[in-house]
């Protein structure tokens, strides 16, 4: 690789303690309008969102990690003692720990206590069950915890959480904003990674680096996908495969910085292009102009979807197994709501979503693409750099 | 950077067909033991295990995958339709799929007519639930699907299946060598990075970098720490902070190869090192040397804890945080075992796992040292390069 690439200035990392209080209130202020005396939370981003707690430890999957969102107070932290020195270098100040791995129980005693200390004016704790949301806890100490509830029941606050995230204040949009710009650089660099011979995998590799080199923190989602003519998915790769004269070439990338993710592809022929992937790259290029035209506050999902989805139909798409055209995006690779049929999601400003119109525009070959953007008050504002209408031809 | 460092001859990429053969078939000999008409899975490494199903698509929440292990069949892929060409790939044949994400029935309608499928012999479907795992799938789903399974019951199978990967293939072995063979040559590296002024996250991104141009697919897992005279914590960093004179500094990292991943750590200090400091460096090494002695067939996870603790209370500990020394290593950055007491697995050759001796040498000052290990017939194999006694200085 050529002389360190420039690198654009990083926002501030963290948020001020103000930021996690004003999450923390209006989670409260929706906590009691849906009668919860608690939150329980259990997963990576949702921990980070009221805490801060920011490590790649979840990594392992050895030990539960749990945090209580009271009625009225500041969140509760019940965590392993390795956690207790980074935790401590939050704004949270209840931290609980146990001395984990402790298989025969791994925090159950310590969070049931926890909850049972919440005030029971609604009987009810809220705790992620609906879509994208899954438990992190064994599910045998989920029912050791449940029967320790006594009369209290657990409901799904999903939607209340969603409510809470999908609206980005303006420093995650920094955050957003960055990751994007680093990334939208190592695509522009990238055609200079692709020399004869090279590999799908050698060049995500080169990617990867370029990402990390130009300040991603992390690289955790990289797809690479090549075939003659175009590729037949988008999630499986890199391979070894080399590609050739006349192949298709697609990289996605979730690169993020300080926990935000950037999330969008960009699409390359090698030496030359048929007449059909190009023209799939056209209409993919005009079906994004359709979405961002529809990408006004009071739009929904379903609208964006409907938009591209006229324009990728009347282009000739075959399909899309992909079963959405773009999705929220944040702290999480994929996130909120997504752009297809039957999703009500009113657009507002500040929500930070991918569009992301593909179809098979041939059997078994695939065009994919994707743009990341911020909802305003009139256009959206593009945080990837948008890329061109013309698929390019790399010698 | 200087010069493209040399890579070692990687090992190949997946794994014959004939292993996930013997793989289905040593875990359909326990599922007839245990009385089990078929496992659902829903986690990644699960899956991988079984399919060979590789993706880093798991990144995104949005979609549950499914496989179910018949007691006499091939696995059963019941996935999202974005999946289905990579799936195909596999040794896999039969692959349901649906149009997800599909909010209002993802997958669990397919899932369970392939669940009511399965002979009921037993009545009983095998799901991890105890230590270490979790339902990678939204909690409100799992009880719709636990409601049409109707008569059979749903019960913990997570020690079968760490009977199936505790002990590792001579293939798998080779992966874990390789990834464990680059973070050591990384890490020899290291210390050219370590110029006035660099930050822990600019030290680590070198590392990362370096991680990856050697041969290593991603690094999910790195983590830095750095204080004056010791760390405080070992999993939250890197941070902006820039070592001085006296510090020492820590970075663990868990590199992947073909999925296999490498977990070990490494000190140095900078400018100079406190007699506290080197000698708690002596006393980890020290340690891990009584836990190689220890680290034969017949021993117990809480042999080898006893075998390093007693050196490590001997060199002063005031305590250790992590919970354990060491634990099992293989496709997840831990799994399986704990070094620690009231752990009483029983190593055999073939088990793969980390020696992990730490402790509070002063208050609020941690010394961990870490090494990857393959048990074999008489003493164990080392996968990483093992680090010196002494507490290396950087100037």
């Amino acid at each position: 690789m050529a002389a360190e690439p420039v690198s654009h200035a990083a926002p501030p990392r963290g948020f001020p303690v103000a930021e996690f209080e004003r999450r923390t209130r209006r989670a409260q202020g929706l906590m009691h309008a849906a009668r919860l005396d608690a939150l329980l939370l259990t997963t990576e981003p949702e921990v980070r969102w009221f805490t801060g707690f920011h490590t790649r430890f979840w990594e392992s999957p050895t030990r539960p990690w749990f945090v209580v969102v009271p009625a009225a107070e500041k969140p509760v932290a019940v965590i392993p003692a390795i956690g207790a020195a980074a935790m401590a270098a939050t704004w949270v100040e209840d931290i609980r720990t146990w001395p984990a791995p402790a298989p025969g129980d791994d925090g159950v005693t310590l969070l049931g206590a926890c909850l049972a200390e919440q005030p029971a004016r609604h009987g009810r704790i809220g705790l992620p069950m609906g879509h994208e949301t899954h438990l992190r806890m064994p599910l045998a100490d989920f029912e050791r915890l449940r029967a320790r509830l006594g009369a209290r029941e657990l409901v799904d606050c999903r939607d209340l959480l969603r409510a809470l995230r999908d609206v980005k204040s303006e420093l995650e949009i920094d955050k957003l904003r960055h990751a994007c710009r680093v990334a939208s650089d190592a695509f522009d660099a990238l055609p200079g990674e692709m020399t004869a011979g090279r590999s799908e995998r050698a060049i995500a590799r080169a990617m990867t680096v370029d990402l990390l080199r130009r300040g991603a923190d992390a690289v955790p989602y990289l797809a690479a996908a090549s075939g003659p003519g175009g590729y037949d998915n988008i999630i499986s790769g890199p391979s070894d495969r080399v590609p050739a004269a006349g192949d298709v070439l697609v990289i996605d990338t979730g690169a993020t910085f300080d926990g935000y993710f950037c999330d969008f592809d960009r699409n390359w022929a090698f030496g030359h292009a048929s007449d059909a992937a190009r023209r799939a790259h056209e209409v993919c290029f005009d079906a994004t102009e359709a979405g961002l035209a529809v990408a006004r506050p009071g739009a929904t999902a379903a609208d964006l979807w409907a938009a591209m989805w006229r324009v990728l139909e009347a282009g000739g798409a075959l399909g899309n197994d992909v079963g959405r055209l773009g999705h929220g995006l944040g702290m999480q690779l994929t996130e909120g709501h997504s752009n297809m049929p039957g999703d009500g999601t009113v657009l507002r400003p500040g929500m930070v979503l991918t569009l992301e119109p593909g179809m098979e525009f041939a059997p078994g070959r695939l065009m994919v693409h994707e743009e990341d953007i911020v909802i305003r008050e009139s256009a959206p504002e593009l945080l990837s750099r948008r890329g061109p209408r013309e698929l390019p031809v790399v010698a």
